[in-house]
């Protein structure tokens, strides 16, 4: 069992997570200041700087905290997996303030230097992971390679959502990502697999 | 014929756009000054500020010629021109400042909000004309909406693009564009049309 005092300093680094993803989300990474950052989370400035060096520590902590978010609300296997994946993505950006804010730091992360590729990277891993489960269990359509559908995914789904965003109408998201399952699964899955696979805006929810 | 005149102011406009393109392309949207643009455009700062209002008309400018750079490069029809679209497109964003200045531009524009979503407005347009002409070809395989994969292919490439650049390995962009056709084609292809596409990089070149 941890101690109360580690326990208590896990939920206020949390907490203020949770208040730079909510200022991230709102005033972008330029405007969300750390003074706003604790105002939000409800502690001092030398809480926040105990947990985080600076800003940009901050929002690189966001953009990491994205997979804790997502995963541990999948439930199947294989290329299931994948879709659920992305359907609980699709739903989350929509509602989760450290989702949002996290996609938003990515976006900006070129324009602002913050942090480097390394959220999409183990998105990567995640994805090529859940495609060999697939492939061992024989879904996968004859000379697909895991590695290179994970890529991919990364990169559509990076930028369906931004187009999305800049169409405004992130709402759109789970749409959009069944409308790509649909003209991507004969190419990825074996015709029989790609039959039962469930395209259910539902399962993200 | 054009008068010299406007011949000459044309070709002024073009100076300053290529100019602002290869300062957006090095330093940035907001690094990039109207003084700076002017000293590559080798033309006087009124030259600028008579074509172009200011920095976030040439930005817009900028983004919007992308079009004109790739579409008068195409020979081809139907889904091949779709196919040979993203080759070429592959290949300028690497050797080509105003395609560079433009990708940069519009992954930017969420953080200094410049322009919206037009420049991809108008490649989806593009994209559903040359999909419409392949399914009249008969060329699509059943059920597949040109306007849908219009869409989805407008937010794969940003995407595609977005995370290479940020793999800090934009050269791999043809690769990563065919892998995509690999895996698009038999969702989006009768089988004979999808045996029959060329995807070779030199179609780029």
């Amino acid at each position: 069992m941890a101690e109360p005092k580690q326990e208590r300093a896990l939920k206020t680094r949390g907490d203020i997570l949770y208040a730079a993803a909510s200022a991230f989300d709102e005033l972008g990474y330029k405007g969300a200041s750390m003074r706003e950052i604790m105002r939000r989370a409800g502690v001092t400035l030398g809480a926040v700087y105990f947990h985080f060096e600076n800003k940009e520590a901050l929002a690189r902590a966001v953009i990491l905290a994205q997979p804790q978010e997502l995963v541990p609300r999948l439930h199947s296997e294989g290329i299931q997996r994948l879709v659920d994946f992305s359907l609980v993505w699709a739903h989350q950006l929509n509602v989760n303030p450290l989702m949002r804010a996290a996609v938003r730091l990515a976006v900006e992360q070129q324009a602002y230097g913050i942090g480097n590729d390394v959220s999409y990277g183990d998105f990567e891993t995640l994805f090529e992971g859940w495609l060999k489960e697939a492939e061992d269990k024989g879904e996968l359509a004859p000379g697909v390679d895991p590695a290179i559908v994970a890529e991919f995914l990364v990169g559509a789904f990076t930028g369906i959502q931004h187009y999305a965003h800049l169409a405004g109408s992130t709402d759109t998201l789970p749409e959009r990502v069944i409308r790509m399952w649909r003209l991507l699964l004969p190419g990825v899955a074996k015709p029989k697999v790609a039959e039962r696979i469930e395209l259910d805006p539902v399962r993200g929810e």
